[in-house]
């Protein structure tokens, strides 16, 4: 089956597919017991990305389970710093942890073992392609390089990212120099995602809530119109979903300045503001996960919600963030049947 | 001095004052090192906000510092539902704790106390009025509904209110419930402080951008306008600010559905947003806190951004979110003097 009859990619490019196709962010999760059970077998959270046989696995248990129109490669957005030689690591309940970047450490940086480090995600996505159904679009990921910088830079996750955006006020050419430094590099990294199979790729930018005006053109703006740019240029026609979390109403202009092929919308996206980002590409969301942990009313409310609003244009049917463990699954299955029997 | 002829008072009633009055949310706080040994000689945060000689002392520091155009009533948001009967302690570094509220505890909240318990408030406000310069505009403020009931329910702050956006899933009813009664009792507690002598009171809406649409009709704008509607009935010519932080491109129609007289602007509202607002009223806000801890350049910028961009209109100048306790004292001149010598 050609990658065109898939149903996200026709998605992807603008085509209205009703009822919409679906899959669910961090679908490869604790939320399945399929996943705690390989788990426990497993190593630490960061091996198991560097681990082409674990990463498989995983990433095939929700479409084996619930035949999700998409499969989202198994990793994680900071695997990228990692490769580029800085520590990191994953503490149970805290999230990740790595040592802050100093200002001189940003031009050293090192790249020359970049895609040797990355090479086991590459080959992730070569055997999940061969081995998902045809149906099924395969999509790779990155975080953006405001979000990860964040990470770079606070040393750990933070709801509002004050420590960085200090930094950048401080440090305006040194912390500039460090995103057009993970632009570069994660571009890179999505194009070998694209050449290695992924129908599309994903660029996550979960923090880009947290700016003014002049921070979300300069950190977030530049920088992914600069990994969109340089994707083109090497893998001409992959398709980039990008995803401003928190953006607000810059959705409305965020394909435009960016040159994203689609965008991904967070639950608090009002259906006004989702409308008329539909207008102008696919859209992807926006049903609030705790919808899904509550079920029943609220659950099927909210689906009916986002299928009423948004199931006249290309709409990929998905979560405004990821699943969350206490999820039951038997909530995402009425959530399924709710969208596959739409119509 | 009429109340009239306070500069604060003129904006939110919608004169244009230029070069704009000033104040700082937080501005009795922690960066200021008298602020710091009054503290050192005190008792626990929760008995200095029911302290009036404390309360009082601390609330004009500021002024006394900066002369700022207002001064904000030093309290804390969770004394409305500790005047309920609800526990409450704050830990240092770990902000407050509560013990969760449960759905059959909800219709037992006690307001027999409210108005004793929260009597010292009302001292401090009466006492701050004799104090303060004529000329500075003396403002109260509580939390709104959904904000104060995210840590009754959570038991402590959270960036995303995953588990009171659960609990209002899963329990409507007697959520709306909650908001409703917190939404009784905390107009009838700003009734009071502008009896008391306040010329303005603002409504802290902190955690209103983690909803989706029908959360926040039910939960942000349905309780904020049943307070407006009680304060006005009580209390004819009170003056309102609704600070919705977060609240996106929802800022657009939050005056017209709540019916405050003035907006709160958190930093993150783009200046096209924030334009538009001020068209329907004045504005407050809504410099990056980062941008004064940082200084320099990243703070004459932002200054100089709002000062263009909004200061044709009703504006009250002041920061997006509070002052942090890192922030350096000659940033805040500096920033006074780039809005004094505006024009």
């Amino acid at each position: 089956m050609p990658a065109l009859k898939r149903k996200v990619v026709r998605v992807l490019k603008g085509e209205t597919v009703f009822p919409p196709p679906v899959w669910l962010m961090r679908q490869a999760g604790r939320y399945l017991p399929e996943y705690r059970a390989t788990r426990a077998t497993a190593g630490g959270f960061l091996d198991l990305c560097y681990n082409p046989d674990f990463a498989v696995e995983v990433t095939l248990q929700p479409i084996r389970r619930f035949g999700f129109d998409a499969s989202i490669l198994f990793s994680d957005i900071l695997v990228v710093p990692h490769a580029l030689g800085r520590d990191l690591r994953f503490e149970e309940g805290h999230g990740p942890v790595m040592t802050p970047i100093g200002v001189k450490e940003i031009d050293r940086l090192d790249a020359s073992m970049f895609h040797v480090n990355l090479a086991p995600v590459y080959e992730t996505v070569r055997r999940l392609r061969a081995e998902l159904p045809a149906e099924t679009t395969l999509l790779g990921f990155c975080g953006a390089p405001w979000t990860v910088a964040t990470y770079m830079v606070a040393g750990k996750g933070s709801p509002d990212q004050a420590a960085t955006r200090l930094f950048a006020y401080r440090h305006p050419a040194a912390f500039k120099a460090l995103l057009n430094r993970l632009a570069d590099v994660s571009a890179e990294y999505l194009v070998r995602q694209v050449r290695a199979g992924a129908d599309a790729v994903q660029i996550f930018d979960s923090w880009s809530g947290v700016l003014d005006d002049a921070g979300f053109e300069a950190f977030c703006v530049e920088p992914v119109a600069r990994m969109v740019a340089a994707v083109r240029a090497a893998a001409p026609g992959a398709l980039i979903i990008g995803f401003p979390r928190g953006a607000g109403v810059r959705y409305q202009t965020y394909k435009q300045r960016t040159g994203v092929d689609a965008v991904g919308l967070d639950w608090t996206v009002p259906m006004d503001l989702a409308r008329s980002v539909q207008a102008q590409s696919a859209v992807q969301g926006n049903l609030d996960p705790m919808r899904l942990v509550a079920g029943g009313k609220a659950l099927s409310e909210g689906v009916g919600r986002i299928l009423d609003g948004l199931g006249k244009g290309p709409l990929v049917f998905n979560l405004g963030h990821g699943i969350t463990p206490e999820t039951p699954v038997a909530h995402v299955e009425a959530m399924l049947a709710q969208v596959r029997n739409a119509g």
